[in-house]
């Protein structure tokens, strides 16, 4: 058999790739704290396995395409909760976030066609997007002033023919970036004066740590315009569930969505009861975990400003931070740190930062660090990347 | 926005897409007999949710993203009881088969190329094509000689240099055919001469009703061509979970495979829980299973033997048969059933036979029925197809 250019353009995960790395650690008997995956310690509310252990039904059968009714409803109940109406029609269900994303290319855009992102962003979006001949049209943005957007200007510099839209992840992964109203109003109207859909990806909605936090689904101009991303997976700690789904007001998109609903049969049974369960969690339990990340955001962020030669962002929200090391290749020192350092057997995996950059050269030196850790092994984390980054061979003075 | 012709050139399933005109017959009080889905009415084993229950984690956490090494087991000792060994590198648990033919048109397929089926064929794979810029490279079989393969030359006119694979039912949805060794061996002869993937959708293996499977995984020579598509949602009732997989021998797919499994994370991990425990369910349940439908095809071909003017195929496999009807139009006779027919509030649901053809024009008085009733369900249900036959107003005889 001849394997197709598109599969093999695909790299792999910036997150999985270096695995095997921490698994050789672990079997010579290495403690490897994780911060390179955005896998959340925190329990899942017991409401998920409670309600899966009532479910009964003689057949296990297909479910609805689009999604159980009474999860889509559980959904549009907690939208409506912070002020954003939507039809059940405008609701669908989907395999976790990545499958509404997948949605959301196969919608917008044919070969050739792109999408406009800010980098550094989530490295999946560029899988999605070269899987259905799609490109990243990635705008820069950097450390320096907080990874906030360029000028409206700047922008709409970058637009082309071929752009279909902008996917901007709101808070950010990997930086923490919150944008500000006015970054969010400069986004409306550029999207709305150049005919773009908006896909913002809200996963991390929950996790906002220094001030409210603002939809674009809270932005009626936005209606047509817009395809909102969201998921249970980091809201309540359930990211092996796969439940997210794809929300828009744009009758015509919710049209044919459906049909890619259909193809694919539906979503899996148990995690749409388990997930229904998820959205009736008292609100007190969000409160609580925002509490312990801003807790371990303060904690991180104290950790690396003691590190020489380390620059980091100041995230406001999700749960991961950029970082800039004094390093020759931060994957190249990620491998290293895994196979060659050890603080009383214990080392630290990160996702190097080039993975979550398009632009050839850029991310070299920079890491993306998840802060899903308790704050004392953060702390130890921190400690151990500390050490190491003094013992590097391949540390480089700047 | 802008909505991309590649969302806009789905179309909606035949097997789904009259559901509103169910809906609106229940809703008026109708009792409709569903012979349009393939959803069996069969128990699921209660190993599945037994296992579900016992499920112990204080966090729903990501799952390897190829398939938790349970699962993985499981499948791997299913295939070596039948004679077929792979390796766990070798197996991809996926959501569904659907999502196991996704990345099998990923892997082999760039904008322009084709996948070879034999027509009528699961609707579905079109859509899995189109969502890919790849074509349906159809190549007709007809119910007069039960759908059987075309000859070797035959076959091989229809390949170009666009061609990638043939992919191919076995037993056959919506036809029924279960193909011969010799067949099967003449596609191993050309899918290796021409070099082509065969992708071997075998998710009906266990429904053969008369005489012995041979799965193309047991031919040795196929090894670096062969991807099998493979799912639990037939073969243990189990539809809803939406666990399949895909698996290969080439040694290059999996390479490329694994970074489609990274990018969308993981299976939802309760269902591979419950999938896992289906494969220990006793080889007697498949039996009993097999038994059953057998005595179902036995009665819905004898059934519709009884009806003037009807055309069958004489399915040895899966639960599907194809009828050519005595009608102008399959679709236009589906929703006038169910909007202006019944007997005593009953009427009946069926799949329109074009969908299921890409040849223009081909398959317009043609339908698919799903035996996945009890026999007097289905007795009942083809004489009430057989009373609309004679009702219709747009009958015709040929």
């Amino acid at each position: 058999m001849i394997l197709s250019q598109r599969i093999q353009s695909l790299t792999a995960s910036p997150i999985r790739k270096l695995s095997p790395y921490a698994d050789a650690a672990k079997a010579a008997g290495k403690k490897v704290y994780h911060l390179n995956i955005g896998q959340p310690d925190i329990a899942t509310p017991a409401q998920f396995m409670d309600s899966v252990r009532e479910f009964q039904a003689p057949v296990i059968a297909y479910s609805n395409s689009k999604g159980e009714m009474f999860l889509l409803k559980a959904i549009q109940k907690y939208y409506a909760e912070k002020g954003m109406d939507y039809a059940i029609e405008d609701i669908f269900v989907t395999n976790g976030g990545s499958e509404a994303l997948i949605f959301a290319v196969m919608a917008l855009c044919d070969p050739g066609d792109e999408i406009m992102v800010f980098e550094p962003f989530y490295a999946n979006y560029t899988t999605f997007c070269k899987e259905f001949g799609a490109k990243i049209n990635a705008v820069p943005t950097s450390v320096e002033n907080g990874y906030h957007l360029p000028s409206e200007e700047e922008i709409e510099k970058h637009i082309t023919p071929k752009t279909k839209a902008i996917l901007l992840t709101n808070p950010g992964n990997p930086t923490g970036v919150v944008y500000t109203e006015e970054e969010q109003d400069m986004i409306s109207r550029i999207v709305r004066k150049h005919n773009l859909a908006l896909i913002a990806d809200e996963v991390y909605r929950e996790f906002v740590y220094d001030g409210a936090y603002h939809s674009f689904g809270t932005m009626p101009e936005l209606d047509d315009n817009l395809i909102i991303i969201d998921s249970v997976s980091k809201r309540y700690s359930a990211c092996g569930a796969r439940i997210g789904c794809i929300i828009s007001k744009n009758k015509e998109l919710s049209k044919q969505v459906i049909k890619c609903c259909q193809a694919r049969l539906c979503s899996p049974i148990l995690e749409q009861v388990g997930a229904a369960a998820l959205y009736t969690t008292p609100a007190s339990y969000l409160e609580e975990v925002n509490k312990e990340y801003k807790n371990r955001r303060d904690t991180i962020v104290a950790a690396l400003k003691k590190l020489p030669g380390v620059k980091a962002s100041d995230p406001k929200g999700a749960f991961y931070i950029m970082v800039n090391m004094p390093v020759d290749d931060a994957e190249k020192f990620a491998i290293w740190t895994l196979e060659n350092f050890a603080i009383d057997g214990e080392t630290v995996m990160f996702a190097p930062g080039n993975g979550f950059y398009n632009t050839p050269g850029s991310g070299v030196n920079e890491a993306r660090l998840a802060y899903v850790l308790k704050s004392e092994d953060l702390e130890r984390a921190i400690y151990i990347l500390g050490e190491a980054l003094k013992a590097y061979p391949g540390r480089v003075e700047k």
